[in-house]
């Protein structure tokens, strides 16, 4: 007889049953049975010289998809949002001044990571589907004189691409190190981190590199390690302090390596196994896909008489398409009937845009003239078979 | 032609291999294909009502293996140390004060990660391999009067499994929170979260659960919530912060979720499926053949003339077993000989323990007589075969 007070959960005698899905939202996007099988590979210890060699392809697949010749690239043990915070947990000290350009969600949650370190935050805002000029953006720099200027290249919940000519230069002519939140956008849109002055960037596994949510590429500039590693304080996060994870990823030139966490080495060989996925097919022709097959989206939504969130069409994210909710139509009834009649996901808006619009991610593999066929052809048929709505 | 200045990495074009192992350190351990092929599930929306139930099967099976009827039970994403964050980030304020026992490497981390929070840290410090009286941790509670008290269960670094009886009722008499770090010893050592007055209590997937890291199971008393949820500040990290992870896990009672952050749904897949493994064996068989199998190892270790590091037998943890470095040998010629010649992962010390031990780590399905016999021969033979040093 058991003196257990909490008896073993029947829940859990049901066995796991996970749904296949056409996963066209904002992310994660369909995870190809290659990257999965790679990810169930046998664990071996993170300190075991296979993991080391893993991680280094990792560290040079990030700087290929990066264009990045920094050594200073890894992978975060984590999601988007730990290496939001890894990015400017590391860079900044409390009462540092942190310039954000909030044009959707990104902005605001890279505002409220800053403020709770005790960072001196100051925004400059554009409206949902906007973007800022050069000139906005050195009048704030030149103002405000912060440390770090916080800009998403990709937001995903307003479905907008920021240019980015000419922003790194600016920032470092008023001595900022310039963060780019490339989680949408790497590997779907050009960006190249040496060439644009690119002090700190990171991504996320399960975007456009098909990988399991989980580990998120990173990659520091010399100048952000120059104010890094000569800070007067200590990063809040032991797990995420710059030092040991330089250290840990073999990115420093140290003899050895001390054990600093437990990496989770099965999406480490998922995401090795993304990155090789998109050296094979070559980054200019990912970006050249990408573009041609969110024009072709874009076309044949405009056709069904449907209309763009992003009015600027050389702005439009070609990973996230945002479009405006249908008038007359309940848009959750839309999502919800796609979901049910052809068992794929688009979802509705996010922050800013929640009851705007609706989101369709193409990304990765998804990113195919067929998918959007595919696409298109559920949001026509939910366009015919859902309730116009009275509000 | 390409413009990149970064040309695809060759490395990436080899083909991921990853090698069979016999995974008896301290942790990650061996992952049965049940568990690994749970993880390769297609990957869904984190936002799905798929998602939702897996995550309430996890938080079910969390109850039951910390035996807690805790609302605020849930799996962190990200590993051990992002658990032990997470724990002090959301129960710790700047100018609280922290006790800490440190007997091995996981109260100095610990300590450490208060520190970089501001906390004012008191420690009290045991030999590697020794325990703390409650007469000792009564009175450094009485005399520092902390918020917090943190205790490592099983510390793996040494080889002690800390006795707990009495210890949350003092920390109660003291207005005190008492957090232990349970990783390397729930499951196959004895605990009952609430019976024991345990506040916040954490582990990780990869030790007696069997899963591949990247999840972290936590839990929160009411008391632990209360203190929480009246902080006057936020904690540092927006991704570790309670009030929303309480949400994103339908832990609190609001009627919809929010979006947090993306889940690592593939490692949460794992986590379900190893919890599934420990509900079916039952927590106290668990427990008993933990053991039963360490005694046997044990006496085995003796048999050969090896001896133990913890010289006190009820302080042995039964998960990762410390035996002392054989007397005229090189440690690191021993672990590195048995994993070339029985592809057998044994590891040496680790923080304090550095050159003084070797660590076996029998965890989940592989604590058995088996394996046990498996470390005894490659142990044996590695003694016949390695030199004896000039040391």
């Amino acid at each position: 007889m058991s003196s257990l007070s909490v008896p073993p959960p029947r829940c859990l005698q049901k066995p796991l049953t996970v749904p296949h899905r056409h996963m066209f939202g904002p992310g994660p996007s369909n995870v190809p049975p290659r990257i999965l099988q790679a990810g169930a590979n046998p664990v071996i210890g993170h300190m075991h010289p296979e993991i080391f060699q893993i991680m280094s392809d990792i560290r040079s697949g990030i700087q290929y998809l990066f264009q990045t010749h920094n050594p200073m690239t890894f992978a975060v043990s984590g999601t988007g949002h730990t290496a939001m915070e890894c990015a400017i947990f590391n860079a900044v000290e409390a009462g540092d001044g942190v310039l954000v350009a909030v044009n959707g969600i990104w902005g605001e949650r890279a505002a409220e990571v800053a403020e709770r370190i005790g960072a001196r935050v100051n925004t400059i805002a554009a409206p949902p589907g906007g973007c800022f000029t050069n000139t906005e953006i050195e009048q704030a720099l030149s103002k405000h004189r912060p440390v770090l200027f916080f800009l998403a290249h990709g937001e995903s919940s307003t479905g907008v691409l920021h240019p980015l000519d000419g922003i790194g230069p600016l920032c470092h002519k008023y001595d900022c190190l310039f963060l780019l939140d490339s989680v949408a956008s790497v590997g779907g849109a050009p960006v190249c981190m040496d060439q644009q002055g690119i002090d700190i960037m990171y991504t996320g596994s399960q975007k456009v590199l098909n990988a399991p949510p989980g580990t998120a590429p990173i990659s520091f500039s010399e100048r952000a390690c120059q104010k890094i590693f000569n800070r007067r304080t200590k990063p809040v996060s032991f797990f995420l302090d710059l030092s040991w994870l330089a250290n840990y990823w073999g990115c420093d030139d140290k003899p050895s390596r001390m054990y600093h966490h437990t990496a989770p080495v099965s999406a480490f060989y998922a995401l090795r196994e993304g990155l090789a996925v998109l050296a094979e097919e070559g980054l200019e022709s990912s970006w050249e896909r990408h573009r041609k097959v969110a024009e072709y989206f874009h076309a044949g939504l405009e056709r069904m008489g449907l209309k763009l969130f992003v009015p600027d069409k050389t702005a439009r994210l070609p990973t996230v398409t945002t479009i405006l909710a249908p008038q007359g139509y309940d848009w959750k009834e839309i999502t919800a009937y796609v979901m049910k009649s052809h068992n794929l996901e688009i979802s509705g808006g996010l922050g800013p845009t929640v009851g705007m619009v609706l989101r369709v991610g193409l990304m990765g593999g998804n990113s195919s003239q067929a998918k959007v066929d595919m696409v298109l052809a559920a949001l026509r048929d939910a366009l015919a078979h859902c309730h116009r709505s009275k509000v």
